[in-house]
């Protein structure tokens, strides 16, 4: 097996520094081409640039490019392109040293950088949520334009992606699959009764059962905005009707998701709850490496997986997610540019739990929505989302 | 979908009924070329020639050949190509309208027509376990050598093979795949101690907690022997060294089988217990189809599905078939055919239930193994085997 060549957007947060992880722990297997962070940390991404010697490098601004510069000035490291900004993201997507693209960024800086690997019929191992919720039919129409492949990150899609391989690789998925089963721990409130939910606090929502993440999508959890966000993401990259998709609480994180398929076998992938396994998967597709990284699960130690139905009462995001995945238009999009405003007022201390479906169920009951949105339209639905969440908020 | 041409060897057994029950709910996507039977049943042969019109039959002998004629006669059905014995099952093999054939007799009389269909280059739906027990290599090396496909049709091995599909199909099984992961009920006396299990009586060993089977394979369940059988039958049809073979007890039987990749990554496959989900998977492959006849699960309705380690010394059968399957000579052969002889004589109410194992155990104590038998050294294997059962029996 050739190394394959691989570059990240977004390489300091959470899933770039397990991409690296892995990267290091296959040193002759992987060579890292190019890497894109932000400006928070850009000491982790110097230390990064001198372990994994990319060819390229993109940053925010020139001030950022100047920090880097000096580093390697300073370490005497062979000299390497940057290019900030947006032009920088679009350069690491179209290089063609690199063969898989980890978009690992968080909002809607990966959509463009995605859709350029499209373009060029990359594989994109996807870790970035808003394109595939506000994009997804964008994405989709040109990554079968381009024969690009998409591999999901998310633990979740990366299970319907390995459970649903054989129909995918011959194109059958439409004939084939009866239900996508997304699972999901139910969060925290799982057990709680509404009563119960109407005084849940901050540090309440923010301990999640089985999975370590940040604090928004930690509350996502809680809500199950998150399900409902994946939902979105699933019914695009799946292409199938949200009425194919069906949330099954899973409190155990075992079974990462599964497929009904028509003949009424339902294949399903499972392994501990870490994300360095999709990401590996993802890495190496479509072949199958020895991970070095990976913990190794014995379903006799686990001992008990446990099902159920979600509460759609208890958990009003899950179906106001379903709804906006329901209509293909601008809802999704303005659902998940709402979401985070709303939620980032919670962790603010200045709403309540429950007060997160209210105010965006006002937001978007103040949407006009709009159909098969362009980019351009996208972008503008998210920004008065945004807009309007503040207002309602305040309000 | 062009209709598939299947022939059935074994068609008024349980696997053949309910292939036909199959073939009846689709008769615009399945054809009945071929049906081959013993003569305990021929009324429901002939049956099966009036509903499903094979162009060729096969019964053992000339007598039966003349009950056929005459009912063919008596109901005016058109004629229909009838041939007696071992040279029938065969011409039914090599048959060159049929697409796949269902190898669903009990024994050896399977061995042969299978070699034969494999000659062919067909889709062997494989039920008959003694042909890769007794004579996995001889199949799997001829399979390769002329591009056949045998999609196995017990619940385990389809369940496997549709986990590890895109392996397979890369021809990647090897390098991919960490272990498969055979799960098992444990059978009904999975909670009993080895004390209580020394008064076990011929009721209680038939007491399966899902599947309802014959008397034999019911045995060989509470015995686990049938798990080991499976061990040696997964170990020639995935080419896989034993060491990379583990049971799994899921007392529930919903999880029917599952393999760890290399990666970390475990592939499953799931369903309610019903042999016809894994024979209409088989009669499809490698398309699937929706099914008017496999009932549907619901997870959430499940609940529950749970997972221990077996038990070697509770077991002791499990353990017989795990070092025949290690070893590759004439040790599993003698195996199946010793446990077939002293299972009867179990059922038969002459022996204790925990005197299987120590049968076996001076059976194959007495046996001088063969490496990489011949077809004719695995006949006579099978022979001696059951003699000398027969001998330690009365002994």
């Amino acid at each position: 097996m050739n190394p394959k060549r691989i570059s990240i957007i977004g390489s300091t947060g959470s899933i770039g520094t397990q991409t690296l992880d892995i990267a290091r722990a296959h040193k002759d297997l992987i060579s890292v081409r190019g890497l894109a962070a932000g400006s928070k940390n850009l000491q982790l991404l110097c230390e990064q640039i001198k372990e994994f010697r990319p060819a390229l490098v993109s940053v925010p601004d020139a001030a950022a490019v100047e920090h880097i510069k000096n580093f390697i000035g300073s370490e005497k490291l062979p000299p390497v392109e940057i290019i900030p900004g947006m032009e920088g993201l679009v350069a690491l997507a179209e290089d063609d040293q690199s063969d898989v693209l980890v978009t690992a960024v968080v909002g809607f800086l990966g959509v463009k950088p995605t859709l350029a690997a499209i373009k060029r019929g990359k594989i994109i191992a996807l870790a970035n949520k808003e394109t595939m919720v506000a994009a997804g039919h964008l994405v989709v129409e040109l990554a079968a334009k381009h024969s690009a492949t998409i591999v999901p990150v998310d633990s979740e899609h990366s299970a319907i992606f390995q459970s649903l391989l054989p129909s995918l690789q011959k194109n059958a998925v439409q004939t084939e699959v009866a239900k996508l089963l997304l699972t999901g721990s139910g969060g925290p409130f799982r057990t709680w009764s509404k009563e119960q939910m109407e005084s849940a606090t901050r540090e309440d929502a923010l301990k999640h059962p089985n999975w370590s993440m940040g604090a928004k999508i930690t509350i996502d959890s809680a809500t199950m905005m998150n399900k409902g966000l994946e939902i979105i993401e699933a019914r695009w990259l799946f292409n199938l009707p949200v009425s194919k998709i069906q949330v099954v609480i899973h409190p155990q994180s075992i079974l990462h998701s599964a497929v009904e398929f028509v003949d009424g076998s339902i294949v399903g992938q499972m392994g501990l709850p870490d994300m360095r396994l999709p990401i590996h998967y993802a890495l190496f597709y479509p072949d199958r490496v020895p991970s070095e990284r990976v913990p190794r699960m014995s379903l006799a130690a686990i001992g008990q997986l446990t099902f159920e139905e979600p509460d759609l009462e208890k958990f009003p995001c899950l179906a106001l997610a379903r709804e906006a995945a329901t209509v293909d238009d601008s809802k999704a999009c303005v659902l998940n540019g709402a979401n985070e405003i709303v939620v980032d007022s919670f962790l603010k201390g200045e709403i309540k739990f429950v007060d997160i479906p209210r105010n965006l169920e006002r937001v978007l009951s103040e949407h006009k929505p709009i159909k098969s949105p362009s980019l351009e339209d996208i972008l503008d639905a998210d920004q008065w989302a945004r807009e309007r969440a503040r207002l309602v908020l305040t309000a």
